[in-house]
């Protein structure tokens, strides 16, 4: 993409509101724009980071066997009233009132929908393990949302949601949720440690949050030094397979929020093996048996002939939390350092010279050349002072920049920089280019 | 996918709600469940479609030099009354109160919020021409929903909004969208008609609109005949340059919905030309000048030194609308026909024999090679009988099915059959296979 016919407004100036550094950043770097309180748009950046992310996501949780669907955003007051949930949820729950004066609600979650779909259609245990998830918007309505998309009232979210027989079964689809959000995070770049987690108003005995560690997280985190070195499953891991040894490795290992923080426990650990450290929560894993399925009437006929009521699980992806968590992890006074994984693009190419012909030249046939070979160029061809170039490329945190100047280009030589360490190497333009394309 | 491990769930009996053929095939092939009225969620084969149709819409729509945002679907009543829409929309427009009893509303459409986020950024003639497009849910509260997606309430659109500096500029950005328009229904696999029409509440003095031609059709389209002949521009036609002509071969050819029907000049064609059809409306491209730009104050800095209000157009497409408009157009008896390009799976892999060790292992030696070669593969490897397991293919409408039982194996053959005419050919394994890599 040129930047010439690109939008990327860039605010010189650090936004008032923003409290938090992720939020100062994705409103500088033309990330997202607010369009009431906890409502953004994503701007065309912001969108391809977003993307990228939910690409991931999707990948991951198709490799784990869960399969996509896609439930609206609006629901019928009703199901919530067969779960109990509609009185419960409180002034959270953005409610609705259609022309014909029916209760609707914008959904905060999908329990109650996707336990309706199962019902609907499923009958028999050997329909059973079925995993469903989607990636919707979602709305919240906070008292006081904040902090950007940190804590937006709408917002993208992955949502899968496990059906099985009984509680062994639902188990085993737990630990596959387990390691697929294992995979999904590292694959996003980020460290994220499962905890010890409180299951909060969906209920359920067994779950963990997903916490990626950020010297600004809003909450205080306890871990095990030994969690940060416990390895990820490959990209080959058998989801049929028996994953208690992979989920046994980190849930042996002390990781706990403050809330769950058991300070016995962790003070037992050597002194050099506790970390205090600080995180964001971006994904969370429950374990719930049958709370809806019983009220709702999710059941199949088992092996045994009788109806049984399905053990359920439900397993969240902020995904567009994720966007500001990952700056929140990754990022320096200079702007924000995208994991390559997420980036935007690849590589920021930078004319120093916009309109001078040899300088242009180049700059396109090196654009060409890597567009070709399938890397995403933002192409910076305007025509500005080379501190305006150079600052905005490290905002917009690209993890590689490419510069080609008229100076260099005398003696047939380019720079080429990495974000992330600011490393800077003089090569040929083939060099440069050769290096890009072998990643 | 496996079907054993998929989630398909095929309705035997035709449901009594449904008025019109796609909607009546969208819910016996598990494509959709209606969640309320005019609410629908999508199953999996279904949401595989819905990103398809997104897939190709989006790449046009690339190629076409707009550029992909993203604005969230609740918006403040703030922007409408700045435009005066707020009081016009009526009851079609979904109206919400937050907790803090701040009038807010579902998006059924975008002009006002996309026309705030450029004057907020945009200052000179110099960052126009600008496209900006999205592809989101919105809502409109019909009266009477019906005919399933068609006339959803909840409905998926891709929405674009150019921004020019004058007329002359802005109608080439509408050129440059109905070229993107003939190419995406073009690889959308349907015939659809560019035809003068109304503007209706979105105002403006140029207006097409896209009509699918389907005998099951909402409403009565004429045309010349000729242009059911006239050439879809290539992939690389050039945006840049002039596409007047490209237009205007569509253009000059009668071609009108019933409310805009011109009885004399239709009248006028020699009768062997002229084409009483039917017709689905699944785009519309609007030029509507500063209708926008004006109330809201979105100016930009002229070469001449002055403020002028940019010059504007938008530009829908009917995302889930689509899919149900290209059943009305591609089924029988049977079920659907899905084009190539926006079926849930190219190929529908059948297992005769699930269980029986020969078929089995053949079965799982082309899935393996059909999906190593890129290829989507339903495999049906289900112990049921064969008319079921036809039945079921027919309806879900993949292009291919490839049929593999004891009898043929006995002689090395299987047999491939195309959905869309019926055709079957008995082929060696190999043969079969490397057509179907083939294309």
């Amino acid at each position: 993409m040129r930047l010439s016919r690109s939008f990327l407004p860039i605010l010189r100036e650090t936004p008032k509101e923003a409290e938090i550094v992720s939020h100062r950043l994705m409103l500088r770097a033309g990330l997202i724009r607010q369009q009431s309180a906890g409502i953004y748009s994503w701007l065309p950046l912001g969108k391809r980071v977003l993307a990228n992310i939910e690409r991931i996501v999707r990948e991951e949780q198709d490799r784990a066997g869960a399969i996509e669907v896609l439930m609206p955003t609006l629901q019928s007051a009703d199901l919530w009233k067969e779960s109990g949930r509609y009185d419960d949820y409180g002034k959270e729950m953005l409610r609705i009132e259609d022309r014909h004066e029916r209760a609707m609600l914008y959904g905060p979650t999908n329990e109650e929908m996707i336990t309706d779909i199962f019902r609907s259609y499923v009958r028999s245990y050997k329909e059973l393990p079925l995993n469903l998830y989607h990636i919707q918007w979602k709305f919240r309505d906070e008292v006081r949302p904040r902090f950007g998309v940190m804590r937006g009232r709408e917002f993208l979210m992955k949502d899968a949601y496990s059906f099985d027989i009984d509680e062994a079964a639902a188990r085993r689809a737990y630990n596959r949720m387990f390691v697929a959000y294992l995979r999904t995070f590292d694959r996003l770049g980020v460290k994220a440690i499962p905890m010890r987690a409180d299951s909060g108003p969906i209920g359920g005995d067994a779950t963990h949050e997903f916490i990626v560690l950020a010297a600004t997280g809003e909450s205080a985190v306890f871990l095990d030094k030994a969690a940060l070195d416990t390895p990820i499953p490959p990209a080959d891991v058998d989801f049929d397979g028996d994953l208690t040894p992979i989920v046994a490795a980190w849930t042996e290992k002390y990781a706990a929020t403050e809330e769950m923080h058991d300070k016995a426990v962790f003070e037992a650990l050597p002194e050099d093996q506790r970390i205090e450290a600080r995180g964001i929560e971006v994904g969370q894993v429950f374990y719930f048996g049958t709370k809806y399925s019983e009220p709702m009437g999710a059941k199949v006929t088992g092996p045994d002939g009788v109806e049984h009521a399905v053990h359920m699980g439900s397993y969240g992806i902020g995904v567009s939390r994720l966007v500001a968590a990952i700056i929140e992890a990754s990022h320096d006074e200079a702007g924000i350092i995208w994991p390559e994984s997420i980036a935007p693009y690849r590589v920021g190419l930078i004319n120093m010279k916009a309109g001078d012909d040899a300088t242009d030249t180049v700059c396109n046939a090196i654009y060409e050349r890597l567009t070709n070979a399938g890397i995403e160029v933002l192409y910076d061809d305007l025509d500005q002072r080379a501190g305006a170039k150079f600052a905005t490329m490290d905002l917009i945190g690209l993890p590689w920049q490419l510069i080609v100047g008229p100076r260099g280009l005398a003696n047939g030589e380019v720079e080429l920089k990495r974000r992330a360490t600011g490393e800077r190497e003089t090569l040929t333009i083939d060099a440069a280019v050769n290096r890009l394309i072998a990643g």
